[in-house]
């Protein structure tokens, strides 16, 4: 088995399970006790803040463990707005933000606040003008991801921060994926991660409030973590994650150059062994072991099928592996094709080998998809068109991601040079499949109207 | 070492400890994806929910895993009030919830809502006509713990549970102190509970909300846990927390018998080894491991640190071993004696040598804190008192729990029977600790009043 999804979790780092084992029996107690089992808890509990806070960048009272990256989040998020609320209601979001960070900003625009989301370039970066053109005299929290989940692009943390604290904004940064390789610089004021991404134990996360940012945790609290995490504390678990968290980091320098040349060759090779293919992502300014490219004409859900088949397991931002019947908003955000998308996230210590037959079986997978599909690439006759003006008109109503843009290519060689093709769809996808594909195919994606049922996607042959 | 503070946190079950680096192999995996590790990872979640629904005695999609027993109340409590907000704004709790229940009852009263707290008998239990005379249209939810975790004290919930059905109010039980030893009975609509409190891993509470009531959860949600717990699932620790519950129980009835007689026997000798006790809490109606009592002129923070330096870790609800000054708020609403406050919670398993030896020690550590303190039934000068009016007076401003009490009793001989004493004190204690003093003591406790600084407290000598 080749397990190349560590965005989602990472496996349990060696160092973790030990530190969890040895540190049920002394840390099962209450901290907050003052007799000999209490004692021994807080002190494994300081030890593992210590650690974190130093591999965080920050000072120990400034760190509370959460039960999870999304709860820190969600705590992070709700209580800087909260301590903010008389310098107003604004909040600045990227548009390719974790989903625990979108899901705040949409609970704070339900209580009435504002949200601006920050657009993202096809790589899926910021522009820190971006930023800058974002900030407003009432803007009470900023937010921006270390890197991003989907694609691995590492977005301007440092430049975005330094011009937040010269606005007087707080910003929070999302460290979850970037946290097991560096410490996040430049003067940011809150920051978020999450223990499994580094392979330590589910059920820690970090939240770091700098001193001085106003903070006002928001709901019932006790004392524990600083009013900020309530909950019994989970002492083992924090223990493993501070520990697991300490010894990735003495690797990561090494381990990142050698998952780099992996993802490299994935990124150079996948176009050459797969036709029709799109890598996307900034293919220098990104994580270390994310690489993540789209395949036309496939179904993500049958392709990760198939995959998992061949014993890989990864995932995808394709509409049709979701319950929501739309792409990863990441993909939507940065423009490019989501139908057959796969994203390859390598876990530390990823061997050669795996990568090497992912590349050989995943041309096999893909082209089997297609297959079934009837993509163009295999002899077929193109479905009946109707004309509708001088436009031929394919109804793919009813149809789901990747069947609108098979349907769309079938017909292409059908119409003149200079004459348009009218796709009619129901299926979200294509709103951004069918462009990405004129893209790829150098057509002209002429645009997008309103239908009887479904949109009608117009687009003219150039060559 | 005897560990008596179970209903803080009982050490973790062998078979919570199994059945978690177990899991940690198959469990690490995201439960949402399709791949194989995902697919192992949600069949484990899958069978862990069977299991505690078993035991809960709800259906499976009736209960979620949050990350905490105080999670599960905050999500319980706000999402029952939020499904029924137009029903109204009402909310009922007994005065001796879990400080989970009550800080949820302080945010709903921040954000204006109506909170009625139900008072306790002097054993601690609410009585079923207390709830019926507080239920009203506008009740949006009652909350009743199963057991007390302070004294033990079991309360009357099927039959609370039946009213509020009758009434078509939700009743959330908290059983965070006896899920361990039994299913609770009665139509409850939703129930709380915390694996560490029965030997499972710090890190999972569970919340069951029965079909048909119902709830909106607050806040950001994610699709985790039927929208209810958002954040990756911790499932090696929900494992294990099932696990060991189920193994909790098999034992739980011959257990249940042990603990009881073991505490039986502390209700009945600590009076005998130990002068000036009172044991609080009901004698029958009773969890079988805890037992509580309280010491008169003892600081209860001096006698915990005594009996953790003889090897028994035990907890208190008396002011001195709090950061707040305030005595517990259960001992309060009980209106029992606070100072020289001890619970003893056995663990399972706990043994007969340790109880005896318990009852060996405690009479030592009790008069060596006594004797440091100067109590009363050690020859001691009074101190000097001025007369005010025809009462003596004993200034103890800026003493703390328990000297106000020790002067009290100190002086009480220098009045002739009828006259009185007045006690000058700003400990908060006080409030509850003299009146205490005087109902052990048969003195009449005529009243407080407010002085030029703290309160006096009037006490008229009866023998």
């Amino acid at each position: 088995m080749s397990y190349f999804d560590a965005a989602s979790a990472a496996p349990l780092h060696p160092v973790a399970r030990e530190a969890l084992s040895a540190s049920l029996d002394d840390g099962w107690a209450d901290p907050a006790r003052l007799y000999k089992e209490g004692r021994r808890a807080r002190l494994l509990l300081d030890a593992a803040r210590e650690a974190a806070a130093d591999a965080v960048g920050c000072r120990p009272d400034e760190l509370v463990f959460t039960s999870s990256g999304t709860r820190a989040v969600h705590t992070g998020i709700a209580g800087a707005l909260a301590g903010r609320r008389r310098v107003g209601r604004h909040l600045i979001v990227s548009a390719v933000e974790h989903s625990s960070v979108l899901h705040s900003a949409e609970a704070f625009e339900a209580e009435g606040g504002t949200v601006h989301r920050v657009p993202v370039t096809r790589t899926g970066a910021v522009a820190v003008e971006s930023y800058a053109d974002a900030l407003r005299p009432d803007t009470a929290l900023a937010c921006l991801q270390s890197a991003n989940h989907e694609v691995g692009t590492e977005q301007p943390v440092g430049a975005v921060a330094g011009l937040c604290r010269e606005s007087g904004v707080p910003l929070l940064v999302d460290a979850a994926q970037s946290l097991g390789w560096a410490r996040v610089e430049g003067p940011w004021s809150l920051l978020t991660a999450s223990a499994h991404k580094w392979g330590g134990p589910a059920g820690v996360g970090l939240l770091a409030v700098r001193k001085g940012v106003r903070f006002a945790p928001l709901g019932p609290s006790d004392e524990r973590e600083s009013g900020r995490a309530a909950g019994f504390e989970n002492i083992p678990a924090i223990v493993a994650a501070a520990a697991s968290l300490r010894a990735v980091r003495s690797q990561a320098a090494a381990e990142a150059v050698r998952l780099r040349e992996l993802t490299a060759r994935i990124r150079a090779r996948v176009g050459a062994v797969v036709p029709d293919v799109e890598v996307v992502g900034d293919p220098e300014r990104r994580l270390p072991g994310i690489v993540t490219f789209s395949c036309l004409y496939v179904d993500g859900e049958a392709l990760l099928h198939e995959l998992d088949r061949e014993g890989f397991s990864v995932s995808s931002g394709s509409s049709c592996t979701s319950s929501t019947l739309t792409p990863s908003h990441v993909l939507r955000a940065m423009g490019v094709l989501s139908e057959g998308n796969v994203r390859v996230s390598l876990p530390a210590g990823a061997a050669v080998e795996d990568v090497e037959r992912f590349l050989a079986v995943l041309p096999g997978a893909v082209a089997g998809v297609r297959e079934k599909l009837g993509a163009p690439a295999v002899p077929a006759q193109a479905p009946v068109a109707d004309a509708h003006g001088d436009a031929l008109v394919v109804d793919a109503l009813g149809k789901r991601c990747p069947i609108p843009v098979i349907e769309l290519a079938k017909v292409i060689g059908d119409v003149p040079v200079g004459g348009t093709v009218r796709v009619l769809s129901d299926d979200e996808a294509a709103r951004l499949d069918i462009p990405a594909w004129c893209e790829m195919r150098e057509q002209e994606y002429v645009g997008e109207e309103p239908a009887d049922r479904g949109t009608a996607y117009l687009v003219r042959r150039l060559s």
